[in-house]
């Protein structure tokens, strides 16, 4: 029956012990969206072109929120990652935006958090930036897309699972 | 019409000048939902119990996420906290843990992103301690649920706005 | 009877709301000791006199570790200090070296955590310094000496109250 | 004769170069005790078996506090932990609490620092949150217990040698 | 005669105590330039119109630096600034980018250092940014333009005081 | 052509992806100059000698700001530095004080941005400890001195190349 790797069996946290693993090449992806109003669709997708770059500064926050991943969730590892890349695809249908967040190391441990991380806090830096004109943006569907390396090997999101 | 106050007429980010702001009490509610399997769920809710305790780890990082918001989104304000707590609510029925994240400040400027950084990364501590278990979870719903104080005033999050 | 401040009734952890108290003129400082072996005593004693200057190094490290407390004691609120200050006096009988972190600030809470993360760093800094003549130093009697203001008013430390 | 290694032959203040030392399995462990009032010890004891819990919340800060130690030392290497452990253990006859940080890493150099700070910072938040209770609380006797790998071997700490 | 105001009469550095000052209004400009090759210069003006935008991840990156400050400079006050402003100007003739950055705060100490570390952080992430094409570039005249304020009041640079 | 390193095709920033790179030996080292007024000079060099050690400080600043740079240039990797080291020479002529950092790791990618940081750090620091006493220092001459490793192999910095 699956455990959870992050408790020893008295319930208390530990960070997973890694340092029998070998370095080996890892690599996550991961997405979330966050659903904007029109005007603020227009806004961004119209300053982003011409003046002000709401997602330019969204792809720098998530990578270096990348980075600062070990400091915010505790029991995660310090992990030098050899790549970081958030990108943002827009809709103008639903009046949406969302991002990806590449992420790899050569490390003992993955990298999805990082990718989770970068991408969360891209989308609340996108958040911040349009929050004078409308509060009531959400963000959704934060999920790993596709992770690989490690003893888990080769895992990609599948949407009806749930 | 609405504009970004986050970026000059010639397009540059900017930290917004607040300094002629006077310093009033503001307050923050940000809720987000993360969606697990039966199992992590079940796993959850009975370590949390008995033994190993995700949300009380995952409450702490939210709390220390809140903190860390201006290091994490490029342009907020560093503002004191006078306040910062994280609830959490489970519903066995869709198998979801929702978290409530709640800050004050007395100052010149709100705290809302420091409730979204909050929520955002005590939902991604659940993720970290279960991913072991299943990696197809997914964070949604995250927004402002009620801000207070500024020269905006009141807002309430209504669900049927988008 | 006494109670813990950052336990809500069910038990979860709170940053306490410190929001409705005054700004007001508060102060705190806290002691420790390193016990090292007469060599190290020597070598932090000549040293500092003539070419490595141990405790000028860790006198820096308390007062930068005094500044970053609240990103490491979890329910700490964000204090800016108005003054941090690290001394130390060496006693050649016991070859021991014993620091003070004096802190204060004007605000709405305390800052004895700050004092004592400025002494228990500056303390660590002694160690990792001279660690490579002696791994047998021994840190102790780390506590509040005084601290002023605030609700609870003057506070001087007791020895015999325990 | 023994010397500084922190310190060039002028005095001045340096990383230790370790870039020629290869990839080795290091582990450290160090102690450190609170000595606490008999109605904290109650306190701390009763509220963790049912609702506040002191010992999870400082266990999490002692993680993260390892994890943090090259910010706070000065002159320490940043090192990617393999693993980071805190463990308490309760003495009702003395009214205290012992933390015990164990650390590892495969890398060029010892993690002792990353030990000794896990150990002080969980002993802090121990005093964080029982401080509105006692300000008398004293920190005690924190030192290395153990450590392997590098140059200098293995090393056990004697209580004797001082 | 002037005076350190870091250093006490025995040598030992401190934070300087800064609490009886009143919260009043301060700002300060700092300076600095960066001289490029022309292939450089060339790369930053176009790309920064067309496609990649140098100058955009600079500025933020001065922005954020800024707010970092205080972990920087081991003496410096916490500041929660009330703004922050980077702007670049380019000059053809001579290859070279100058940023300015602009801070203000209400409280007892003032910003320069927030101005002068910002402008640093802005020039060295475009050295970072070009260095694949020429690590020749020279950063240079990085000083105070003006600053108001405080005790000392209005300062404004002037090029032949040297 | 030489392109920016920095940027995909499509503009948007990227920390660049070194996971196929070899871990060597990589150094860098970076100066700088700060620009005093005779009396700081004096005081630099006496209080040096005698009691605040000016220099001291700003050495250790330098040392843990070029820990830091990842933190702080947006697109840098996180580089477990193997050394740091900052040195000062004095110039009674000139009344000019320069700064040499000196870094080293065996990774993936060089660390010339972290001797820069740790050069411009120690820098700023001495301008804030003399900042009471002349406010008209300037910052000058910031550039890489000599770097090796990598695929770009050995680069010494030529003066006369602008």
């Amino acid at each position: 029956m699956a455990e959870f790797t992050h408790f020893k069996k008295d319930g208390s946290a530990v960070m997973v012990d890694v340092h029998e693993k070998p370095d080996t090449y890892r690599a996550a992806s991961a997405t979330g969206t966050i659903q904007v109003s029109p005007e603020v669709f227009a806004a961004v997708r119209d300053h982003t072109a011409k003046k002000g770059d709401v997602l330019g500064v969204a792809r720098l926050a998530g990578i270096m929120g990348a980075k600062k991943n070990a400091e915010l969730i505790p029991l995660c590892h310090i992990v030098p990652l050899t790549n970081c890349e958030v990108t943002f695809t827009t809709d103008e249908n639903t009046n949406s935006i969302t991002a990806v967040c590449t992420t790899s190391c050569v490390g003992k441990t993955g990298v999805e958090m990082e990718a989770l991380t970068g991408v969360s806090t891209a989308l609340l830096t996108i958040y911040d930036m349009c929050k004078a004109m409308d509060r009531g943006m959400v963000i959704r569907d934060i999920h790993i897309l596709e992770k690989d390396g490690g003893k888990s090997g080769h895992y990609i999101y599948q949407k009806e699972e749930k």
